[in-house]
């Protein structure tokens, strides 16, 4: 029946055998995440988030173009260096990732992974570079506030309350490149998530439904390598927000594994949420994205930390499958990236 | 910079250095596809397209379950021997997907590339066993006629007039499972599609926004790769239609590549057009699928023929996309299977 691949570890995690670096990442993001915490670490803030569209969908696409174009010049390169682009987003048929794609002459694959999005891309990207298939790879994601509320909730004119759980859709893109070589960071280890569902109902409390998904992730991902949290300067999760972070550590705990001092939420870190009223904390494919190629990357790069497990969380729910009486499954991948020292 | 990778060819295509096998398939189609052209291929046809669920959108999960379950039981295997799903679908957040990949323990890389997605998941599975990361993969997609409907144009119950270059979603549901070994047809060339949009509005008319996808990924095949149409016994496009199938051969034939003699089109073959009132032919993921796993696979297993050239085609768009007044941005990826005689 063939033999076992050497490069798997466990049931879901990858070593990767020549660890492809992280070259580039380009970060754009929304008014309010630019006056939040993580500010410096943006590449570009927008003043104006409609970027001179004439709908929230067109500039959430125009903003996940910026950052993979942008991500190509810093890197050196030009789009025909690129090989592969793995993108998405959370907009219906991934409109946002198809339609910047549609601007580029560079080979797509697009995914649906919600907000797990960067990590799904860039897992992809990093076993596609490792595989030996290209030599220059792109993973982007984005989200925006505006789209995802309409889309997801309420049309803002509506004017509709907010729930003390929900989170604020992060207006904001990401992109990251991959290369071969040069003193950068690497992606060692890609660790893939089972769907989980415990039955969580209530779109509101979207950190709940990804805790199991972050668990499991987090916890195969230990299980598979032998690692324990005190190998990772930060172990980074998407956007379970406070509540889910809480739970995650606590269900951890349980297994064995402390992660309370190093375990941060890229929703919970992106506003200030008393001072923001971003309740629970940020959310959507962008959150971990511009965290990650944003405030990590850039931690990384300044050899600040050496190494990062980036888990993006998505739940993935539609509004026709919460209208159906369905829970919502939630769904997480774990990346290890590491700086040499 | 790094070397080229030994595995590219051209600028869009890899040839892959260790041919994973398609060591089985299943097909299960509705009522109506039951009744078409193809039937005698189909691994299951459905009595009820409800599947006794109580929604399109379940149903349809349903059955992208079952034949994810069914591929596994053909392979003889458990799901625990395989290392990772790759599916997608046409509905919002591609919720027959994730909701079929909840009742698995299998780690999930959710895709969205509208009707191209067998070939994208494909693609991907493709690369994935090459690269040494994987056993056994499994690659899946459906579509579900009344589901499609309803989210794309109208709920049933309107009673809208269709046009008479719209195409009939098909209900169905492929899945592939890939291994190592064994006497079954091999994935040899994967070439990755680019967007491609030439302005076409009408969502009425979705082979004519696809067909400059699929020239172009076909052109890029042979240009890649230096193979000619007579390389294969079949090249199947996806859901292009007979309009769009003309076009392509009209377009293809200008580069100087005749394929009108081998050229199906997956839309144009699963529906007696007249008979079955399906105007310009079949689409939806589930189309090629169930074309590909049914028909063109048992066509290889059984050495009737031992080459085909598959190339899913996906339209972009989404409703808000469509009412925002953008055009309708095309997808085409292209994958060599080969059967040794």
């Amino acid at each position: 029946m063939g033999m076992q691949s050497i490069k798997r570890r466990g049931t879901q995690t990858i070593e990767l055998s020549h660890p492809p670096k992280i070259i580039s990442t380009y970060s754009i993001v929304g008014p309010k995440e630019g006056q939040g915490p993580l500010k410096t670490y943006f590449d570009e803030v927008l003043n104006d988030d409609t970027c001179g569209k004439d709908s929230y969908e067109k500039a959430e696409s125009d903003m996940m173009f910026n950052a993979i174009k942008e991500s190509i010049k810093r890197a050196g390169l030009q789009q025909s260096d690129i090989n592969y682009l793995f993108a998405g987003d959370l907009l219906n048929q991934i409109i946002s990732s198809s339609f910047a794609a549609r601007e580029f002459e560079i080979p797509f694959f697009g995914l649906y992974g919600a907000c797990s999005t960067m990590s799904e891309s860039l897992s992809l990207a990093s076993l596609i570079m490792d595989g030996g298939f290209a030599d220059y790879v792109v993973a982007a994601t984005s989200s925006h506030f505006s789209a995802a509320e309409r889309q997801f909730r309420f049309p803002l004119e509506y004017g509709a309350q907010r729930s003390q759980t929900a989170q604020w859709t992060v207006t904001g893109a990401g992109a990251m490149v991959l290369g071969k070589e040069g003193d950068f960071p690497e992606v060692r280890y890609v660790t893939t998530g089972l769907v989980k569902d415990y039955g969580v109902m209530d779109a509101n409390n979207m950190g709940a439904a990804m805790t199991p998904a972050a668990v499991d992730t987090i916890y195969k991902h230990f299980k598979d390598t032998g690692k324990t949290p005190k190998d990772y300067d930060i172990i980074a999760t998407g956007d379970l927000g406070r509540v889910g972070k809480q739970m995650t550590d606590k269900l951890l705990l349980e297994y064995g594994y402390d992660m309370r001092d190093n375990h941060i939420d890229c929703g919970d870190i992106i506003f200030n949420s008393e001072a923001q009223n971003t309740d629970s904390g940020g959310s959507g494919c962008g959150c971990s994205a511009v965290v990650a190629s944003g405030y990590l990357y850039k931690k990384l790069m300044r050899k600040e930390i050496k190494s990062v497990l980036l888990v993006s969380t998505g739940a993935l729910m539609s509004t026709t499958s919460s209208l159906q009486g369905e829970s919502i499954p939630g769904i997480a991948h774990a990346v290890a990236i590491e700086m040499n020292q």
